[in-house]
């Protein structure tokens, strides 16, 4: 068990001896906490080799400036230069929230910055401020068409935050069935996958994860999740004058520049007739959802988020179980240099 | 088989002795005819005897002039004053696309107004005239929580309209699996529904449509539909300041008012970094998954937007087969006073 402290204390220690700033240091270490905090290591700490080994090779660079240029009067569009992503749409979002006051929503578009990590922590951190934010971004080709068999739609998710009281109302999805990094956790496992997550390089449904990771994953509710993975790819990639589709790389890897682009709309719900009484009255509703009449079988009625809340509040008081090779991979970064 | 041109003078006259203004006659019209010349005949020429008989109840206003207040910069907040959804939605998004231009995104956040009818009619529209246009709108609660049995959200939908060459890119989901209106017709014809469309009011997966329609419909891939469904509520019902789960009332009986909101994003592509070169490479993208290889046993690999286009041409030259009651109904209604 370790405690969050000292996971983003490794954090700030390994990227401060590899060039970051204080703030890049401080943000990268908090979202790679959260994720793991809520259970979704694929974007914890598991992600901090690739991201050393990437800094290395200057394939993400550190100490840098975005660029924020105001390319229409509540259109942030933003070039971070490499820069990781997690400190380009932090520092992004808080430009576009200073200037929130007059406009009422500000769209902000981002190209040339690393993955995100996990997209709702932006969008909760903006909803405990007040705000409502939707994210978006662009991942490499791994979804085939509804009726297509070749992967080239990204997993493309959306979150979105918006104030309820007491805690946000958080929504995080991709657009695929399932994730890759699930199947990855399969293939270490050596168990089989699901009917229904992913075809293999012919096209045929399998549940053999390597088949899988040769093949595609499977759009979410088929045409549904495949449209809406189309349109966040041009809205979070083609927008802001990255890429979508095949052309997408380095986000995972530690051998290319990454090339894909993120969108976010933030929000001041009291631009709105209906703000005032927003967060009390999603309070509300989220509550009688929560209070009605469950599935035979099933346990209590539950909304987005509270499941990865309630895992959250039980790892700050009990710790958080990483997996040895985990903590040692990130201790040797810290101490090899 | 009736032309759309017939179609189209047939609501009008029935609007225009209900009192309604050209304008709202003019675009309530295009908007049914769009319907049936695409298929969707749930929101297309059927739909007229609902509306008559709400304006003759006055739960529809005819001949309103909505209250536009742009509550910030970037906000245009509507009061349709009970009037056509259609009209109401379609001046907005006007009143919303002449001030664009310095803004570069728009937030159109619209309360008391009735049925939008298909909303992808708003967002292809403006795609033709080289805008982004997302649109959400609300309705009665129909769809079951992820693990809950009552209809407590709304089929709540979104389309995105985005410029391509030559013709937009078009995605129009609901957040369930099925639409209301499929379950009504597989009534209507003594069909059985798919498993997996709806559950019966004890919650129970069901195959038929009696048991269906006191049920719930199911979410469209479980807890994504659920959340989005949620989400889409909170944005295009809280926020304009109208409802979300029951109390929304209104939008297809002919007895209540209509409580539901409606919500959409207007962007200029020009306005970003990747405006410029937007709808080439938009058009590039969709022409490669059109491309790519089809499933065994699947046609060619289509792309959101491609089916309802491709009937709506056929229906151009050959005419819209529409059922002789509803037409019959229509003139009645023409000939009635």
């Amino acid at each position: 068990m370790v405690s969050p402290e000292e996971e983003r204390e490794l954090i700030v220690t390994v990227l401060s001896k590899l060039g970051a700033s204080r703030p890049e240091s401080a943000i990268q270490a908090d979202v790679l906490t959260e994720g793991d905090l809520r259970g979704h290591h694929s974007h914890g700490l598991q992600r901090l080799p690739v991201l050393a080994a990437r800094i290395r090779k200057r394939l993400i660079r550190v100490n840098v400036d975005p660029e924020y240029r105001w390319t229409a009067d509540s259109v942030l569009s933003v070039d971070g230069k490499d820069g990781l992503g997690t400190f380009v749409a932090d520092s992004a979002l808080n430009v576009a929230k200073s200037a929130l006051g007059q406009r009422g929503i500000v769209a902000v578009a981002i190209r040339n910055s690393s993955h995100l990590g996990m997209i709702g922590y932006y969008c909760e951190k903006k909803a405990r401020e007040g705000l409502i934010c939707i994210a978006m971004t662009v991942s490499e080709p791994l979804v085939h068409p509804h009726g297509g068999t070749e992967a080239l739609v990204g997993t493309n998710p959306i979150a979105i935050g918006i104030p309820s009281d007491p805690t946000p109302f958080l929504f995080d999805m991709a657009t695929s069935t399932s994730a890759i990094g699930k199947i990855l956790a399969a293939k270490h496992r050596g168990e089989s996958i699901p009917e229904g997550w992913a075809v293999d390089a012919h096209g045929k449904s399998t549940t053999d994860p390597d088949a899988a990771l040769q093949g595609a994953l499977t759009p979410a509710a088929g045409p549904k999740g495949y449209g809406l993975g189309i349109a966040i790819g041009i809205l979070a990639g083609l927008l802001p004058g990255a890429e979508i589709g095949r052309l997408v790389a380095g986000t995972l890897d530690t051998e290319q520049r990454c090339t894909k682009g993120d969108f976010f709309l933030l929000m001041n719900p009291r631009a709105f007739a209906g703000g005032p009484t927003l967060a009390t009255q999603v309070a509300g509703y989220l509550d009688e959802l929560r209070h009605s009449r469950p599935r035979e079988g099933s346990g209590a009625v539950i909304v987005p988020g509270d499941r990865s809340r309630n895992l959250r509040e039980e790892r700050l008081r009990s710790g958080i179980p990483l997996p040895k090779e985990v903590w040692r991979a990130a201790e040797r970064l810290r101490d090899e240099f």
